[in-house]
């Protein structure tokens, strides 16, 4: 295991890994990033343990990566949502993804991809749409699942 | 613990988490894009204990990460370098480098900056270079370690 402070090591791409390194962490991002704002969405999207589910959406919302914010009062509920912080790691999974379509891919193909919001276009890895040729921000670029792997 | 497969899921994020996850992983190919090859130099650079580094470089060579190569006989020693397939993971950390240094910061100020290879100048977040102004694509970022924190 790695200590969790890393003493040696002045390091953002460390530092980083300390708030979002562990894997459920990054996915749970990648679900809020699709839409998911309740427990069970996120639960839905990821076949995660409740226990894991809680404890990393409380370690998220205390990292700052998501706001929590009660939508009903008998019994208790919450939502969660990105913040500023949290929508700044979809460069990182935008990576991840396209890395993985590439060098790690799936024999159905692609399973999510990533559209250009304002002409519809695909967004290929060097941030370019193929439909209007315009090399395109990360905000306006938006992650799409496939119908099929829509989370019921 | 989540479990290797993923069975469940079919998400090139959660492939490749699968591959370059571990912390240490991403932090070893880190070290290999500032320049370490030989053993000593990834273990110097990354206070990791040996057996560690070991599991962990034999990993990322069998998922062709990176590549390992012969240099000396009597006795026998390798060396290490990314293939095109690790050298794909280069916007991943340039990303969660720019997330750390903004969201995760040193009192020290950035420990590595991100120079434009032509140009000499620095790249920001959304890949601009200060002094030659223009949208740097990824082959052209060098990273550069502070000088007081190279390796001895």
């Amino acid at each position: 295991m790695l200590p969790r402070g890393y003493p040696t090591q002045d390091c953002s791409i460390a530092r980083t890994l300390e708030v979002i390194g562990e894997r459920w962490t990054l996915l749970i991002v990648r679900e809020a990033i699709l839409g998911a704002r309740r427990f069970e969405q996120f639960r839905n999207g990821l076949h995660i343990a409740p226990n894991v589910l809680t404890t990393r959406l409380e370690r998220l919302t205390d990292d700052g990566v998501l706001e929590r914010r009660r939508y009903q009062d008998r019994p208790e509920r919450y939502e969660y949502t990105l913040t500023a912080k949290g929508m700044a790691l979809a460069p990182v999974l935008f990576h991840l993804m396209k890395w993985g379509d590439r060098y790690a891919p799936s024999d159905k193909g692609a399973p999510m991809t990533t559209r250009h919001r304002d002409c519809g276009g695909q967004v290929d890895a060097e941030l370019s749409c193929d439909r209007c040729l315009q090399r395109v921000e990360f905000d306006d670029v938006e992650l799409v699942r496939r119908p099929e792997d829509q989370p019921n």
